[in-house]
């Protein structure tokens, strides 16, 4: 090994996995797309895989001390979904992996196991693999999602075409917001453990942080509708930093309207109560897991009275840059901030 | 949560699995097969893909005090690709996700990847997505591997068949043993780091721990000789553990003999001087990743010249048992002992 030493903050975690990437090269022409989308793509004959996986640890992706473990079960399931939907296909096998240490009984892991079995269920997914080890410390979950689709009907992000339209599930910045809800109250907690948390008057929002869901309905609805849309992304960085993922992919802008942002009522009230600007959490608050796409201009009639889809903005070219048009008419540029974990 | 409170070393790490894989129910007729083999089946039009996965933790199955970064990464693709090459299939994409705290350097991870793609590029396999995360303590690797074959050619732990050739590749116990010396010099020089460690003779079992191979060139010679093995497996928790899962998948008993088990000559004389019996490594040593398999008696003359295939049994009934004849010639009982983490 080399002597020096780079720090991972100094090029951040973007910065790394881009640093490794440049590296590989892709031999196998069964291998349609590797790194760089929701979910990997590769041949099967009559149609394609997508492959996703994503690892969650302890005390970085989630917090034992308010998650609770069936809920944690569901939740890694449910993110890996919810990639394989952003590519618009159909997740049907999952292998889970888990490593935990002897603190855990076995009553705890079949708790885990609930959750995770609840959310194959629940997306008709197979548990057909994995593995269980001992860990030192926390517990880790990684899990794979393998789905299905017809090449043509794949939604890649590299695909959005000048004047389509942005649409978003849901609404946005609740699992944020949820997230602060459970941190403060862990403080309360310990620093006084005869004090209950409350947490009553806050159900949605540290619902969308603890067990969110993955947004098959809509990928089922368009493919209903006949409409595939031009680019997909899940929102689980935050939407302002998925539509910069869109731009750099599709070579385009953007430009998006905040009156058009979709926010619950209850992330908007706690987002004040917090201290927080509700607009800041909807556009970079993640793990909402709602769907980011765009649409050409042909298929809105389709979707215009969906109930869950939001019409935010549309693709501009990307000369024209990224913009958030405020509630007074004022254009401002977006920035994206995301989550970072190093 | 129920108020029980069972440990799980009460039940252990397969009877944990085995508890667990129970509530597990198969929905997608897509999914050829699922837990129980080295790899899942999935289908894939004109032929199928297997996919395995391995979840390595750091103090759990590497110490990097001894493995060098790009040894770790090697190794942790080519477990992944030795399942895949114990379904009889060609490994063609892997997934590759790695938790890691801020002791580590870019270059450490970059000495990692090195690792990773140098196996990657061994085995002809794309690194097709992944995942990079911070942990608040150790490494994290998980890979996950996918694999083709033609659906004929697959080679399952329960289709062997009374008089059928018991074979297996390579050499065994080397890694076990390897790992004795390396946790023995890794004390030599906790206790007194002036100590330069004495390993340069014993390259070669310390290589098979630090750096095991994947035996694909079997799977490819098989191919060319037009010969599928009636059942495979790999040896990764051990020999005498590997023959019980084929005898319980398979429903048959086994005779091995003694005189015909590989062994090293440094593996054996290593053993020895560290005062273990090598038979005993042979049988019980895990990580060999070498090839286990039975074949027809028909196959055998293909097979009979083959430099690096040995002919240790054969296959009987069920209620025959299992069983290993010592050199003296006597037929004693063979228990599975293999790896326990717990």
């Amino acid at each position: 090994m080399s002597e020096e030493r780079t720090e991972i903050s100094e090029i951040g975690e973007f910065g790394l996995i881009d640093h490794l990437n440049e590296k590989i090269i892709i031999k196998n022409a069964s291998t349609i797309k590797g790194i760089g989308d929701d979910a990997a793509v590769i041949e099967a004959g009559d149609h394609v895989k997508v492959v996703t996986t994503d690892l969650l640890l302890e005390g970085v992706h989630f917090d034992m001390s308010y998650a609770p473990l069936p809920h944690i079960g569901f939740k890694a399931v449910a993110v890996n979904v919810s990639d394989v939907a952003a590519m618009n296909a159909v997740p049907k096998q999952i292998t889970v992996s888990i490593a935990l240490s002897n603190r855990f009984s076995v009553e705890a892991v079949e708790a885990l196991y609930a959750g995770i079995n609840a959310a194959a269920e629940h997306y008709g997914v197979d548990v057909i693999g994995g593995d269980t080890t001992a860990s030192r410390s926390g517990l880790v979950i990684s899990v794979t999602a393998i789905g299905e689709a017809k090449k043509e009907s794949l939604s890649f992000r590299s695909g959005a075409k000048v004047n389509d339209i942005i649409c978003v599930t849901g609404d946005l910045g609740g699992a944020l917001v949820g997230l602060q809800i459970l941190e403060r109250e862990k403080q309360v907690y310990l620093a006084n453990p005869d004090m209950k948390p409350e947490l009553e008057k806050y159900s949605y929002v540290t619902g969308r942080q603890l067990r969110p869901e993955a947004r098959m309905d809509i990928v089922h609805e368009l493919r209903e509708l006949g409409i595939v849309p031009s680019s997909m992304m899940d929102v689980s960085d935050g939407l302002a930093s998925e539509l910069f993922h869109i731009c750099k992919a599709s070579k385009i802008g953007v430009t998006i309207y905040e009156d058009k942002l979709p926010i619950d009522k209850q992330t908007f009230d706690t987002a004040v109560e917090l201290n927080l600007d509700p607009i800041t959490c909807v556009l970079n608050g993640g793990e909402d897991y709602e769907l980011l796409f765009t649409i050409d201009q042909k298929d809105f009639e389709k979707l215009e009275k969906h109930a869950d889809i939001h019409f935010i903005g549309h693709v501009t070219k990307e000369e024209e840059g990224k913009f958030l048009v405020t509630k007074s008419g004022t254009a401002v540029q977006l920035k994206a901030q995301g989550w970072k974990h190093f």
